[in-house]
């Protein structure tokens, strides 16, 4: 990455607004050019989609996760011990399965990744999904209800709390992945694709539900999940040619930040960085590496900072030895919004004409 | 301020618009969050609302400045000699006894500092507030009339023509002080208070009334006058605790600037500069140091230029090992309008929540 920063351009971008840290729904949807207060989703829809779910308008998602709860329906684990994918899909399976769903509605339950599942439903008795989440956000306190933001949402918040209390009493006798909690729910509605704003067939390749999800959301084809970092690039190395744009998402730089793991977090880049030469090998007219937002080793969370982006094209204005974010601060693209990424990726790739005579 | 920049992150800010240089008011209404492009207030509003006038909506305010007029009606000093506090109370109060009010209108004289006035005018005979100032700007000229900007503001003009006319009659035989020149025309609507926006309450600190009135105007909190910049850290460790954000104000700086006093500008900045630590000892999550323009001494009026901003929190990207413009430039903050202040400093503070999941 230093290379290409070299003959490359840099600068800073603000995912959402200023002060504002982005859920991974809106940093995506920020990078593929959507402005995220503008195109609003609930992160239930992207994982739905990741998941493989075939959404129609009207549809509602959230997102669940396994939980421990105690005798007093008190939160013990939020995440309820991290179980591996396998565990996770016995219990869901379990409630699937017993589960007698609400009359005029179809519920269905799709393990994510560990303690992740997606919650779908989709009939005419649903409402609005304007729905607060139940997660308490800290242990030792119950699950908060089921709240109905507006008037239209009030019939699905009773769904809703129907299948939570059911799959309480049917997992009572799990001793860790006894319940649920939900967030993010939200009623899908298609967006606007990017071939339609932007002419640009896209393909995204990534591991995570999440992302493949709010990809799909943007009418990006969505291949296989591809099994590490390496096989992502060989998927690119494997379908490169006739889309306009390929995304490519590494997880573990976000995951090692959330761990506070400043050292896994730099083996995490130099894992990627050692697969660029494959990528560059392919002759992209234009490259960006950047992310949807950072999440900080010592902060630990997503946060509101400025991202690093490194554009590299034929026609830079390269201004520094290496990617980093001092070397982006000083660079030559500015500070831009994230959304421009796109049209600058466009621009560098001669792909746009001039705007007037 | 150098050792805060150390631990802090640095940046520039635009106040209004590129090339724009703003005023004190539009200037603080965008330190506080308020484009100042929509919430258009003119001085007069914030000036009333500064010497202590109850405002009603639909009252009309102005700035006045004391002058003095030669026998052929041409202005020789804008200021009538910077009169002092009480040499200006004496001849607004010769006013205001003598002056027949014009029907349908309460008229209302108040000393502000020195020449500035604040006038005041509340009644059915009134109209909109769209008059131009009649200030001419240089000496030599006559005052210039008051012109009504729109059709509803006429009633308005000629109420304030029989207004300063009067001033005029009354004050004939005054050898300085001897009538007006109006500025800022402003009828009182409320804004939406900080409050309301931002979820904020706020106290403000500020020897001048039109910083208090701007701080008024938008719901914050005034305590009594601070006798000096010690005291108004004085206060401010008395009142320290409830609310959210506390606005201290500092006016030096920007004398000095408009006297070209370059020297003094910076002795003004090391009188603040000394108070720090007593302001960093209350342990406040975030503290934003800036103005609300800049006003170079070489200039010596306010300017168009780029803002310093210093904001110190425990999650900065720090830069630089000093607070100055040079260093502010090149600040991991980068570019950023005023209004996004306020929004930067409630994240550095952990205070805005996650946007989407």
């Amino acid at each position: 990455m230093d290379a290409l920063a070299r003959r490359g351009s840099l600068g800073m971008s603000v995912m959402v607004r200023e002060g504002i840290t982005p859920g991974s729904g809106p940093g995506h949807l920020s990078l593929f050019g959507y402005d995220p207060t503008r195109y609003v989703i609930g992160r239930g829809a992207p994982s739905a989609l990741g998941v493989g779910l075939e959404l129609e308008c009207g549809d509602v998602a959230a997102r669940l996760n396994l939980a421990t709860f105690d005798g007093g329906g008190r939160v013990t684990d939020r995440r309820a011990g991290r179980p591996g994918d396998a565990e996770a899909a016995r219990v869901v399976d379990r409630v699937q399965k017993q589960l007698r769903a609400p009359a005029g509605v179809a519920v269905t339950f799709v393990p994510e990744k560990e303690h992740r599942v997606v919650l779908h439903l989709r009939g005419k008795a649903l409402g609005g999904a304007a729905l607060a989440d139940t997660d308490p956000l800290e242990t030792g306190r119950p699950a908060l209800p089921v709240a109905a933001q507006d008037e239209a949402s009030r019939p699905t918040a009773e769904i809703v709390t129907d299948v939570l209390e059911q799959a309480r009493r049917i997992l009572a006798d799990e001793p860790q992945m006894n319940g649920f909690l939900a967030r993010g729910f939200a009623m899908f509605e298609r967006l606007p694709s990017m071939e339609e704003r932007f002419g640009l067939a896209g393909v995204a390749l990534a591991k995570y539900p999440m992302y493949r999800g709010v990809a799909r959301l943007v009418g990006m084809t969505v291949p296989a999940v591809p099994e590490s970092n390496e096989d992502t690039v060989t998927q690119l190395e494997r379908c490169w040619g006739e889309p306009d744009l390929y995304f490519l998402h590494f997880k573990d730089t976000d995951t090692r930040g959330h761990d506070g793991d400043f050292g896994g977090k730099v083996a995490a880049i130099e894992e990627v960085d050692a697969l660029v030469p494959r990528i560059t090998a392919l002759g992209p007219s234009a490259i960006i590496v950047t992310g949807d937002h950072s999440t900080p080793a010592l902060y630990r969370e997503h946060s509101w900072h400025h991202v690093p982006v490194l554009l590299v094209s034929e026609w830079p204005r390269p201004s520094a030895p290496e990617f980093g974010e001092s070397a982006c601060r000083m660079g030559h693209l500015g500070l831009v919004h994230a959304t421009d990424l796109i049209p600058l990726a466009l621009a560098h790739a001669g792909r746009l004409v001039k705007y007037g005579a």
